[in-house]
C-alpha cells in the first residue's frame, strides 16, 4: 500500500509521527495552525515537501476554527506560525505563500466559501505534490542505467513528500520501469532518517537496501560500489546551488572526485528563483542534544560544545543534473538555467 | 593525571575498559593472551599503538604461564591468537612479531629468564611508544600555525596509544609550546570513539572541544572553521596510502577540495614497507550491529543489509604530511619516501 504520510478527513489533518519509525506506525491528529506548526518543528513530519502540505493544511483548518471577523488575522497569524516553525525548506514558505495568496483572491466571496476554498487549494497541493513526483521519478529513471546501484541520504522518499517521493520517486520509477535497482541508503546522522525511514519504505517495497554509516560513503565510491548517487533538496538557488540534509555536501565531493553522476530530485516548489546563490540560504542549526545524546542516553563527553546544523549547501558545480517535474536540467557552459 | 589505557602491575595487566567511557572508569585484568586477544577484538581497548602493547604484554604474561617444556610453543601459540583479534592494525603485528623474534633470540637461556625478557620487552614497547608519541607530537607542533583550529577524527590520543596520543599528541604538544588550539571532534560513527573518547580526553584536558556529526566534517570546512585536519593511522603502506578510522577517507578529499592541510601522525611502527600500497591492507568488517542498534536498541528497519567496514584508505595523494616519531614526510615529486 502507499505510504501518505499526510492526510486529511474531513476537519482533521493526520500526520504519521516518523519519530516513532521504523517500531510504530502511529498517525497524530491536527486541528489547527499552532498544533501543525508544532509537530513540523517537533519533527512529526519532516522533508521539505511534506512540511510544505502540513502548512498548507495547517492554513486551511486554522481558518475553519476562526470567527468570520477574524478570518483574515487569523490566517495571517497562522502563516506567520507555521512559517517560523523551520526555516531552510523553501517548499514551506512557498505553501504558506500560495495559501495566503488564495484566501485573498477570494477575499470577496463569504467567509465558508474562502475556507471551503482553503482547504481546496491544501487538497491540491497535496495531489500536485504526489503528480510531480511520479514526473519527477519518470524524468529521473531515463538517467539511469539498466542496472543501477544508487546511493541516497536522508529521506527523500514518500515519507518526505506527499507520497511516492523524490530521490526515492525516482528509484521507483526507475524499478517500475524494469531497471535492476538496489540501493545502499546512509543513516543520516544525527536524526538517522536514513536508517529509520529511507531503509523503512524500501524494505516495505521489496528493494535491496544497504545501510551504511555517513562515514563510509566516499569508502563505498571509492570501491566501485556506487553507480550514481540521488538526494532530495530543501533549497535551491538560481544558480543551482543546493541545500540538502547534512552530509550531502560530503557525498558530493566524493562522487565528484570519483566521477560518479550526482543528481538532486525535487519539486520545482524547491527553487528559489529570489536567491542568486547558495550563500543566502539560512541554515537551521538544531539541539545538541541530538548529537550528544542517543534515545535519551548520553554518549558523549560532559562539557563538550556541539554543532549541529541540519543542512548544507552543495554549490552547483558538484551537481550533474537536477530533476524537476519540469523536466531534468543539467549545468550548461554559463551553469544551470531553470 | 596522564591517561594510561594500558599498564602492568606484577603479572597483571589493566586495562581501562574503553567501552564504557565516558561514563565510567574502569580497569579490566588480564593473565593471559587468551584474555587480552578478547580484549582487543571486543574493544576494550582499540587503536592501533595501544593493541600492539596489550598484544606484547599477551604474549609476556602467557609466558609466565607456559611449563618449561612448552614454553616457545605457547608462545607461537598466543602469538597466532593475538595476531588474528584484529586484522587492519599493521602495529599488533610489528609487536607481536617483536616480542616472538625476543623470545627467538633469548632461546639459550633459562625459562624463567627468558619470561623476563619478555615482560622487560613489553614494558620497553610501552616506554618507547609514549616517547614516540612525544616525538611526533613534538615534530607535528611545528607544522601548526599559533592560532590553530584543528578537526580530527576516532580517537588517536592517550587512550590509542601508551598514552599522549599520536593526532593528539600533536595537539598537545602544540598547546604545550604556547599555541592557541581548539578542537573539532567528529564523533566517528558506528562506535563514537570522537564522541566517547576524544571528547572525554581533550575536556579533561581543557580543551575547547566542538563535537560534530561526521557528516558536517565537509560543511565545518567549507564554512572556514578548519585550519587543519589531523588524524592516525592503522597502516601506511610503503607509498603512503593510509588506512585509518572510516571516515577518514571522507575528511581528506573534503580538505583536498578546500585546500585544508590533511596530515596523518603514528609511530613508525605503523609504517608497513611490505605493502607497496594501500590495495593489500585487510580492511576489517565489523557486525552489523554495531550500525542497526545503539545501546542495544534497534534503529534501523528490520530487513536491511549492512556494510560495516571499520577502516577505510586514504591515498597518499590526499596526505600533506606523514607526522612520525622520525621526522615529519612530505611528498616529493615521486611521493613519499620513507
Amino acid at each position: 500500500m502507499d505510504i501518505r504520510p499526510v492526510f486529511r478527513d474531513g476537519l482533521k489533518l493526520f500526520m504519521l509521527d516518523q519519530r516513532l519509525l521504523p517500531h510504530r506506525e502511529v498517525f497524530l491528529e491536527y486541528h489547527d495552525a499552532a498544533g501543525v506548526a508544532g509537530g513540523i518543528s517537533d519533527m512529526v513530519v519532516r522533508g521539505a515537501p511534506a512540511i510544505g502540505i502540513a502548512a498548507a493544511y495547517g492554513i486551511a483548518l486554522e481558518a475553519f476554527k476562526a470567527p468570520d471577523s477574524e478570518l483574515f488575522q487569523d490566517i495571517g497569524r497562522a502563516a506567520a506560525i507555521l512559517m517560523a516553525s523551520r526555516p531552510t525548506a523553501v517548499n514551506l514558505a512557498w505553501a504558506v505563500n500560495r495559501m495566503v495568496r488564495t484566501a485573498g483572491e477570494a477575499g470577496q466571496m463569504r467567509p465558508q466559501a474562502i475556507r471551503a476554498r482553503l482547504l481546496a487549494e491544501a487538497d491540491a497541493i497535496l495531489a500536485e505534490d504526489i503528480e510531480m513526483n511520479r514526473r519527477i521519478g519518470s524524468f529521473g529513471a531515463a538517467l539511469l542505467p539498466d542496472r543501477c546501484r544508487v546511493m541516497t541520504h536522508c529521506n527523500a522518499g514518500a515519507l518526505a513528500t506527499g507520497g511516492f517521493g523524490t530521490a526515492l520517486g525516482v528509484i521507483r520509477a526507475a524499478r517500475n520501469a524494469g531497471k535492476d535497482i538496489s540501493v545502499i541508503s546512509c543513516e543520516t546522522r544525527p536524526y538517522l532518517q536514513g536508517a529509520r525511514l529511507t531503509c523503512w519504505e524500501l524494505v516495505r517495497d521489496g528493494f535491496d537496501v544497504t545501510l551504511i554509516t555517513d562515514n563510509s560513503a566516499a569508502w563505498q565510491m571509492a570501491s566501485g560500489n556506487v553507480d550514481c548517487v540521488i538526494v532530495g533538496a530543501d533549497r535551491i538557488a538560481a544558480n543551482g546551488d543546493t541545500a540538502n540534509k547534512i552530509g550531502t555536501l560530503s557525498h558530493a565531493i566524493a562522487a565528484g572526485r570519483y566521477g560518479i553522476p550526482f543528481y538532486v530530485a525535487a519539486p520545482s516548489s524547491t527553487l528559489d528563483a529570489s536567491l542568486p546563490d547558495g550563500s543566502g540560504i539560512p541554515i537551521e542549526q538544531r539541539d545538541p542534544s541530538e548529537v550528544v545524546s542517543f534515545g535519551g542516553v548520553r554518549v558523549a563527553a560532559e562539557g563538550v560544545s556541539v554543532a549541529n546544523p541540519s543542512f548544507d549547501v552543495t554549490p552547483a558545480g558538484l551537481i550533474s543534473a537536477i530533476i524537476t517535474d519540469r523536466g531534468v536540467f543539467k549545468p550548461g557552459p554559463d551553469g544551470y538555467r531553470f
